[in-house]
């Protein structure tokens, strides 16, 4: 039996989780819930059904995982404890200072409703977390270092395109090759924000727009961009979709530690993604996450969960023999 | 209440689990156990007692997880399973091939004894098992590669100082860089045995020795080096002291895998080890394993596990809250 899932909410994240689904065996989606309705969302797989997100409690019969693929701002802090009280449910909620309060409401529902329910699942948080407790687990005197990119930040680019006289922007976050290349040698540097990371932005400025006074704006921003040595380039419209229509992302985490008796031996973890689509990767996250779901589900458990809880083998669809014959 | 750890056999392993112990705030080296006895082993820990492993069974009231730092050669086959009966146990065995053989037994044994064991816990298999895992149920549709390396290969060592007229040995196994880059670079290219790793021996001849036979039997040796290039190059038992009395190791697993309806999207991760003393790395995962094993037991489970079994926050002294709050 193929376990059947939803997809809320149907942009960038909701087609990968599309696309994901076709590539697991064990699963199938079921319906497609979106915001926008049956008339404007044209899915990739022949036949499924799409609904209107309200109608989702109609449809508790027929979904046994439900996939919320909404923003953290505004969509995932109320769907995620209301859907939790219907449907066993995965989010990518990834507001980091506020995932203790949303686990919490989440938790709440779930254990009432007897539920399961996976949080923060994608890749940061997700596996990054994933790789620095595993890291700091084994290596409990060291430095834990995350670097992110080279990638598209939404979020600032977001930035960007609310000041005035800005047609269109991106931004790339980019780690510091010579801070990695030290973090990597195992010497444990200290480092500031500005030595970890760069700011490249690409503009598309409005007709007649300030360009100087733009650059000066987007350098000046604080939390976004005062900290960090920004670079900011203009270009034309076609140029930005020529060139800046992919969402590339990834980054490394890395743990230095120390063993021995007098802390004489360096070693040092890395976990490094290359992602030429962000969103995709997330969505791959989620769906092994729904995998996992189910089975404790399955196993009558109830509560909210995140990646750091998950028996490994669970997000797999090999069985534990398979996984023991040819993964060990 | 700390978890009071007993380490059996006194090895390298054995010494890197007792510095690890040095690291863990929630753990306590309770007593050492040797084939050689309590005159002939000098623990680097003040006061700690030591046995002869015999009497291993006299001291079950004082011991929450026993670490067995055997060979997976011919300790460990035994051991963990008549260890097993009486304590909750942690090994690194690593003969791939057998490991599922191994698990059958002592999964047999702990159900009937009522204890946990978690076998095959180091890096590989142990840490590389899970990043093998993660990757592979992330991204279901590519390929996976692991590389060894640059390291010393105790075995290839070994099978190097049986030759008639070495006096002494040390192998490294060193990735070939173009294939790590052809890899990272996700273009998932299919590797032969030679083009992944070469293979640079280091050997001490005896007085007299032929040293041009000594070379060729190296080179010719099926398994061990025929398959690869190899390189040897003849030191004084000197520079082999100086050079080469270290035990470094590493290496990468990588997946390549494909995203998108159309499989347009090409996503690379990679887990890397650095490690200037495999045995200390390794003892560091048998480590945080014994706290897991603790735990699982305190639930009241028992049975054989694996790295892949364990729900990762398990292995960590901090609270499932920290972890939540510092890591996701």
């Amino acid at each position: 039996m193929t376990i059947r899932i939803g997809i809320m909410g149907y942009g960038n994240l909701g087609r990968g989780v599309e696309c994901a689904l076709a590539q697991a065996p064990d699963m199938e989606l079921a319906a497609i819930f979106s915001r926008r309705g049956p008339g404007a969302v044209q899915p990739l797989t022949a036949g499924v059904p799409v609904y209107y997100d309200s109608q989702a409690p109609e449809h508790r019969q027929d979904i046994d995982v439900m996939l919320l693929c909404g923003g953290s701002a505004t969509d995932l802090p109320t769907q995620t404890p209301q859907l939790a009280q219907l449907f066993h449910v995965v989010d990518s909620y990834d507001n980091h200072s506020q995932i203790p309060a949303h686990f919490a409401r989440v938790d709440e529902v779930c254990r009432q409703a007897g539920t399961v329910g996976v949080i923060s699942a994608g890749w940061d948080p997700g596996l990054f977390s994933l790789a620095r407790l595993y890291t700091q687990a084994v290596l409990p005197q060291g430095s834990s270092y995350t670097f992110w990119g080279r990638g598209v930040s939404q979020g600032h680019s977001d930035a960007i395109r609310r000041i005035q006289g800005v047609a269109d922007a991106r931004q790339y976050t980019v780690p510091v090759p010579s801070a990695l290349e030290a973090v990597r040698s195992g010497s444990q540097p200290e480092l500031t924000t500005r030595q970890k990371h760069t700011r490249e932005c690409y503009v598309v400025a409005k007709e007649g727009a300030d360009r100087a006074k733009i650059e000066e704006e987007i350098k000046t921003m604080p939390a976004y961009f005062a900290d960090y040595d920004t670079t900011v380039t203009f270009i034309t419209a076609e140029e930005m979709a020529r060139s800046h229509s992919a969402l590339p992302h990834g980054g490394s985490v890395i743990r230095s530690g120390v063993t021995g008796w007098q802390q004489e031996h360096s070693q040092v973890v890395e976990f490094r993604l290359q992602l030429d689509s962000n969103p995709e990767f997330t969505s791959s996250v989620l769906v092994a996450a729904a995998r996992a779901v189910w089975r404790l589900a399955q196993q009558g458990q109830s509560g909210c969960r995140t990646m750091l809880d998950i028996p490994p083998a669970l997000l797999s669809s090999q069985s534990p023999e398979e996984l023991r014959q040819t993964l060990l």
